[in-house]
C-alpha cells in the first residue's frame, strides 16, 4: 500500500512542505527509505533528521524547514499514531470461528467475532462485535467481553469477569486469578475463596503477562482508557481509577484505590490499602509508604517527594562516607579546642 | 443456595444475635444486600459497618453490639474462610477428561480427574482423583500430580516433577522449566543442562504467571502449606520450609534455603546460597545481602533491622541534605572559633 | 545409560585418577550414589567432598586428591556441562508433527520439526530443521524460527519475527507483544501501533514469562549467545548485545542500548533511551539513571559505583541516626564553647 504526501496531508488535516512525493511505510529516521515516513519529537535527534533518507518527516513547524519534505503537526506522536494506523497491519491471519476452537453451546458469540483454534470459551460467556480471540486463550464461563477487544495468544480471563469495548489482553495476561487472601490458623494458611470479579473499562489495555486479580468478595476495576504495561502485578479489591499509565512490573497491593491520570512507573511497589490521589506520579523502583496526595511527584523506597530523594539519595548519599569522617574531624577538633579552653582556665 | 443465620451459626459453631434471617452470600460492608453476610475485623471500617446493609456482621465480640444481627468469632478471618467455601462456586464449567485433550496413551488419570479441552498430558505421568486440569495447561511426561489438585488454565507442569495434594497452579505458572545455569568459556555462556526436578508439598498454591525452575540436578523443592503469590520467580535447587508467605514479585536466587514460617513480602530480592532462618519476615522491596537468623524482620537494601531502617532512610535521609548544610556550618564556626581563639593566643 | 569413567575422560580430553568405575547419572555432592559422578568448584563444599558416596568427583587439581576417584579439570562448570549433556534427556514425549496441532498450509516446516498438540503455527511461518515446538505454543504469520530451536509450552512468538539458530524460548515467554506506546491526547492515551519487529540471534536463551515487546517500528534486537533469565521485561526498539546475561525480574526501557558482555542481575531496572557499555556490570536491584560507561560495577538506586553504594548504604545509612545526634551535640557544644568565649570576652 502506498499514499500520496498530499493524501495523507489531507487525511490528518495537516500541512506538507516539498514536493507531493509516495508514502509506503513509516519508520526511523535512522531505517526510513526514500518511500517512508519519519518523525522527529526530541531535538537531540536533529542530527539524525538531517542524514535521513525518509521521504517525508512528520515534526513540529519549528524543525520542518531543516528537511525537504515536512509534514507539520502541533502533536507529532498523535499523528503519528494516526499515521501508522495507516499502514499497520494488525497480527493475525484467521477469521472466523476455527472449528478447532471449543466454544461451549450456551456461549453468546456475535456473528464477526474471530476464534481461533484451541481458544477455549466458557459456558455463558458473551462476545461482542468484531471481537478477536486468539489462538489458546482461554475465557471462562459467564465472562462478558465488548466489542471490538482483541485477546492474544495464550491469555486467560477467568470466569464471571466484564471486559468492556476496545480492550486489548496481551499475550500470557492472566485476569481474575485469585487473589492472595489466607485466615491465619494454627495448622497453617486456610484460603479465603476469592469469590469477587474484575471489571475492566472501555479502551483499556492489559500487558503480556500481566496478572490482575479477581476480588475477595466484590469487584477489582480498572477503569477507561487506563493502560497496563507487561509483568505487573494487580492485587485483589484493586480500584485503578482512568487515564493511568502503570508500567512494567509494577504491583500494586490488595484494596488500595489510585485516582484518575495517575503514573506508576517501572518496578513500582504499592502496598494495600492505601489511596493515591488523582495525577500523582510515582517514579520508577519506588516503594510507596502510604497515602499519597494528588498530584504530587514521589520517588524512593520509602517514597517522598522526587526532588528531594533526588537531593538525599542521588547526591547527598554518595558524599555520606565522607561526612561521616568530616563529622570525626569536627568531634576531634573542638575535643581539642574545649581541651585547650579547659587548660587555659586551669592556666587563671 | 440461601441458608438460615441459625443454620450457619451451628456449622461453624458459633454464637450469633439477632433475628434468624436467611443469608444467600457474602460480600463486602460497602456492597452487601440485606440477605448477605459481611464482616469486620479492622475497627478503621466501623464506620463503614455502622452504616451497612448486610443482614449479619461476622466479627468479633467487642463490635457484635454495633449491629442488629452479628456472627461472633474469635478468628474472624478463619470463620470467613468457612462461610465463602459455603457460598463459593468453583471456577469451570466442565467434567470428566474431554475429547479435545491430549492424554498420552500412558498416562495415567483417576476416574475423577477432569481434563479440559486442550490440555496436554504427557507419557508416563499421574494424576490423582478430584484433581482437575484446566484448559491449555501442560503435564509434562512422568510427571506426578496428587489429589484434589488445580492446575488452572495455561499453567506448565513440565516433566519429571511431583506435586503433592491440594495443589493449586494459577494460570500461566510455570513449574520446572530450565534453571539458570551457565559455564562460561572464552566463546561464551554454555548452558548447562538442568536435569534435576521440582517437588511441590501437601496445601501449596503457586500465583499467576509465577515460574519455580528446576534443580540443576536434584530437587527445588517448596514445602507443605507454603503460599506463592504472583509473578515470583524461584530459582533452581532453591528450598522453602512448611507455611512461607511470598509474596508478588519477588525474587529466589538459586541454591537458597528458606526456613519454616518466612514471609517475603512483595518485590523482594533474595540471592544466590543464602539461608534464610524460621519465622524471618523481609519486608517489601528488600534485598538481602546474607544469611538471615530466624525470626528477625529486615527492611531495605541492602536489608537491615526495620526499625533501623525506617529511622535511617525513612526518617533521616530526607533530612540529610540538611545534614550535610549543618556540617558545612559547623566547620566554619569551628574555624572561626579556633582562629580567634588562636588570634586570642597570637594576642597573649 | 552408563559408561566408563575411562570412557567419559576420554570424551572430555581430562585425565582421571583412581578406579575405572562405572557412572551412571550425575548428582549434587550429598545426593550422589556410587555410580553417580559429582563436581565441587567452590572449596566451601570440600566438607561435602569429604563425605560424599559419589563414584568419582569432578573437580579442578587441587582438590583431586581430596577423593579416591576424581576427574580432574580446568574449568569444571565447562565440562560438568559436557558430562551432563551426556546422561541429559531432554524435555518431551513425542516426535514430528502432531495432528492436533495447528499449521496454516502456507507455513513452510523443515521435515524434521516436531509440532506438539494445540500448537499453533500461522501463515508463511517458516521453521528450520530440528526444531521442536511444544503444545500450546503460538507462531505468528511471517515468523521465522531457525534450526534446532526449542519453543516450550505456552510460549508465544508473536507474526514478523525472526529468531535465529538453537535458540531456546522457555515455557510462557512471550515474544513480540506490542511496545508500551501512546500518544498524549486531551482525550486520553492513544496507542501508537507497533508495527516493528523482533530479532533473537543465534545461541540465545528466553526464560519462562519473559516479555520482549516488538518495536514500535524497526526492530527489538537481542544478539547472539545473550541469555535471558524468567520474567524479564524488555520494552520495544531495545537493543541487547552479545553475550549478556540478564537476571530474573529485571525490566529494561524502550530504545535503550546494551553493549557486549553485560551483566544486568537481578530485579534490575534500567530505563529507556540510554546506553550501557560493553562489559558492565550492574548488581542486583539497582536503578539505572543514565548512561553506564564500559566495565563499571554500579549498585543503587540511583546506580553508583558498587564500592561507593556499599560503603553509602550498607556501611554508613545504618548509622546515620547516630551521625544526627553527633552532629546536634556538637551543635549544642559549639554553641557552649562559643557562649563561653563570648562570655570570656565579656570578662574581659
Amino acid at each position: 500500500m502506498s499514499m500520496k504526501l498530499s493524501a495523507l496531508a489531507r487525511e490528518l488535516g495537516l500541512d506538507y512542505t516539498g514536493a507531493d512525493i509516495d508514502i509506503a511505510g513509516v519508520n526511523t529516521l535512522d531505517k526510513a527509505c526514500p518511500d517512508e515516513l519519519s518523525f522527529l519529537v526530541n531535538p537531540k535527534y536533529l542530527s539524525q533528521m538531517e542524514k535521513t533518507k525518509a521521504g517525508c518527516v512528520l515534526t513540529s513547524g519549528p524543525y520542518a524547514d531543516k528537511v525537504p519534505n515536512a509534514l507539520v503537526s502541533d502533536n507529532v506522536y498523535m499523528d503519528l499514531a494516526k499515521v501508522v494506523d495507516l499502514f499497520a497491519k494488525p497480527q493475525g491471519c484467521l477469521s472466523g470461528v476455527s472449528e478447532l476452537a471449543y466454544i461451549h453451546p450456551d456461549a453468546q458469540l456475535d456473528e464477526t467475532v474471530t476464534v481461533y483454534p484451541f481458544a477455549f470459551v466458557g459456558a455463558e460467556a458473551v462476545i461482542g462485535a468484531g471481537t478477536t480471540i486468539f489462538a489458546g486463550a482461554y475465557i471462562g464461563e459467564g465472562t462478558t467481553i465488548g466489542t471490538q477487544c482483541i485477546v492474544y495468544p495464550n491469555a486467560v480471563v477467568m470466569g464471571g469477569l466484564s471486559i468492556g469495548n476496545n480492550v486489548i489482553v496481551h499475550p500470557g495476561a492472566v485476569l481474575g486469578g485469585d487473589g492472595y487472601g489466607y485466615a491465619q490458623t494454627p495448622v497453617g494458611h486456610r484460603k479465603i475463596p476469592q469469590i469477587g470479579t474484575v471489571q475492566i473499562a472501555d479502551n483499556v489495555e492489559i500487558g503480556s503477562n500481566t496478572t490482575i486479580d479477581r476480588a475477595a468478595l466484590d469487584t477489582t476495576s480498572i477503569k477507561q482508557g487506563t493502560k497496563i504495561d507487561n509483568l505487573v502485578q494487580v492485587g485483589h479489591n484493586v480500584e485503578i481509577g482512568e487515564h493511568c499509565l502503570v508500567i512494567g512490573q509494577t504491583g500494586i497491593g490488595g484494596s488500595t484505590v489510585i485516582g484518575n491520570g495517575v503514573v506508576l512507573a517501572g518496578q513500582v511497589g504499592v502496598p494495600d490499602n492505601i489511596k493515591i490521589g488523582d495525577g500523582a506520579i510515582i517514579g520508577a523502583k519506588s516503594g510507596v509508604s502510604g497515602d499519597v496526595a494528588p498530584g504530587v511527584t514521589l520517588l524512593g523506597a520509602p517514597a517522598m517527594p522526587a526532588k528531594q530523594y533526588m537531593r538525599a539519595a542521588g547526591v547527598c548519599l554518595p558524599k555520606l562516607p565522607d561526612l561521616f569522617k568530616r563529622v570525626k574531624k569536627l568531634e576531634k577538633e573542638l575535643a581539642a579546642v574545649k581541651a585547650e579552653a579547659a587548660s587555659g582556665e586551669d592556666d587563671e
